[in-house]
C-alpha cells in the first residue's frame, strides 16, 4: 500500500540551501519521550539528506554517535561526499540544532538490487499472526512515536503493567500506522523504534550511544516481525541487538546499538 | 605479562604532526593478504589518534567505514574532537594515504572502570583449554598477521584443508603472539583479526565494509575466548557477528562488520 503523504516522508523530508547543506523540522510526532525526539527518526532526516549527496538511493549501512538529545524544532544537515564507489558510496551527515550537532551519522549507500550469493542460516521470530496479538497499551509519557508505528505484541509486555519479565528478550509485529509501506529508510527508523528490551528487567529507558543499522534488503509490503533483545548490561551500558524480518519471512534490517541506562 | 615493546604498541603509534594531524606507518607485519592491510590494524590506529585528542582514554565504541584498501607505508591521521561531556567524548578520524582516505572511523572514549548496573544473560563459548587445542597451520596466503596473533582452535577449521563446514560459525582461542596483555585497544584489533566465519561455507574471502565495536570491559590477562557468526549472506552481502570473552570468563568486546564476499 502507497501512502501519498506518508507522516514518515513529510517528517523526514530536507531541503537543500545550498551545496551539501539541508534544513529540515524535526517534529514532534515522533517523540521517544517527553520533547525528546526519537533517535530512530533522526537517523531516517540523516540519511535522507545523504541520499541526497550520493549516486545511489539505498542504504545499505549506516552508523550514527547520538552527541545530545534533538528537541522539535528546526535542524540543518551539512553532508559530505565521502567516497563514490562503483558498487557502494559512503557520505556523512552532521545533525544540528541551533550550531549544536546533535547525530553524526556516516552511511554506505549501494543498489540494494544487484543481486549476489545468499545463504541464510536463521529464521524469523516464531509469531502468532498480527490480528491475533495485542497494541500497545499503554506506550511510555510523551511517546508520541506510538501514534506513528503499531505494534503487536503476542502477550502484552511485562513492564507495561509494571511486572518486567525478567528477560531483555522481545519479539513483536511493528508497522508504520498510516499504511505507509516499509523500504530500507523507514526500516532504518523502525530499528529504533520500539521500547528496549532492557524494560523488562526493570530499567526505566536508556539513552542510545551508537547504533549501526544495515538494510539488508528491500521489504515487501505488509507487517514486520522484530526481534529485540540484550544479552549484556556492564557497568550501566548495554547493547540491544534489533531484527526486522519483512511479510515474506526475509531479514531486511538488523541493527545494534550501545545505550545507556537512565 | 607486559612487554615493553609489544609489536602492537610500536607498530600502531602515531606522532603528531600538528594539530588534530597525526603521522603513522602501517607496518606490512598486520597484514591480511598479500600487500593488504588487516582491518582491524588499522582500527587501532585510528583509535590511537583519536585518544589523543579526546579526554578518556578508553573506547567505548568505534564505527569504522573502509573506503580503500590499505597498503603498508606511511599514513596520516586527521582527527577532530566532536563532543566532549562529562562522561562519554567522542571523535573521529580520517585514516588517508596519500592524500586518500582509507577509513573513517568515529569513537566515543570514556571511563571503562566507571561502575554501574551490570546483568548478564550469555555465556562463554565452551571451549577446551588452549594446551589442547591447535594452532592453525595454514594461514591464508600472504596474512603476516597470523605471526602476530595466535590462534588455538578445538580442531583445524575445515577450511583450511580444503573442506569447509557448511555452517558459518566458530569459537577458538586467540591472544596476541608476543604476549602483550589485552586491553580496549588491542581488542578493536581482535574483532578483525581472525578467518571470517563464512570461509566455513566456501567463500575465499571477504571485504569489510563497515566495522562497528563495542568495548565492553577491561580485559584480564590471558587467552580470548572468541566466538565468530554469519547468520546472513545476501546478495554477496553478510554481516559477521565477533565476540571476546576474556580468562575470567567476561564479554569484554563485541563487534559486528558488514563484508562483502570477494
Amino acid at each position: 500500500m502507497t501512502v501519498a503523504h506518508s507522516d514518515f516522508d513529510i517528517d523526514t523530508a530536507v531541503e537543500a540551501v545550498g551545496d551539501n547543506h539541508f534544513r529540515a523540522v524535526l517534529s514532534d510526532r515522533w517523540n521517544a519521550r517527553h520533547g525528546v525526539v526519537n533517535g530512530g527518526y533522526m537517523l531516517a532526516v540523516c540519511l535522507r539528506a545523504i541520499a541526497r549527496t550520493l549516486p545511489f538511493a539505498d542504504p545499505l549501512t549506516v552508523s550514527a554517535h547520538y552527541l545530545r538529545p534533538g528537541s522539535p524544532g528546526e535542524a540543518a544537515a551539512e553532508t559530505e561526499a565521502v567516497r563514490l564507489g562503483r558498487r557502494i558510496a559512503t557520505g556523512q551527515a552532521r545533525l544540528c540544532q541551533g550550531d549544536v550537532e546533535i547525530v553524526r551519522a556516516t552511511a554506505s549507500f549501494a543498489d540494494l538490487d544487484a543481486e549476489g550469493e545468499t545463504a541464510r542460516f536463521d529464521e524469523p521470530p516464531a509469531l502468532p499472526p498480527p490480528e491475533e496479538c495485542v497494541p500497545l497499551e499503554a506506550p511510555p509519557p510523551g511517546a508520541t512515536i506510538a501514534e506513528r508505528v503499531d505494534y503487536r505484541y503476542p502477550t502484552p509486555p511485562g513492564w507495561q503493567s509494571g511486572h518486567p519479565r525478567g528477560q531483555p528478550h522481545a519479539a513483536f509485529w511493528m508497522r508504520l500506522a498510516d499504511g505507509r509501506a516499509p523500504d530500507p529508510l523507514s526500516l532504518a527508523l523502525l530499528t529504533d523504534a520500539a521500547a528496549p528490551a532492557v524494560l523488562e528487567i526493570g530499567a526505566r529507558g536508556s539513552s542510545t550511544i551508537e547504533l549501526t543499522a544495515h538494510l539488508r534488503a528491500r521489504p515487501e509490503p505488509g507487517w514486520l516481525a522484530c526481534r529485540a533483545s540484550t544479552r549484556h548490561v556492564i557497568n550501566g551500558y548495554h547493547e540491544e541487538d534489533f531484527e526486522i524480518w519483512d511479510s515474506g519471512g526475509r531479514l531486511v534490517a538488523q541493527a545494534r546499538q550501545l545505550a545507556r541506562l537512565s
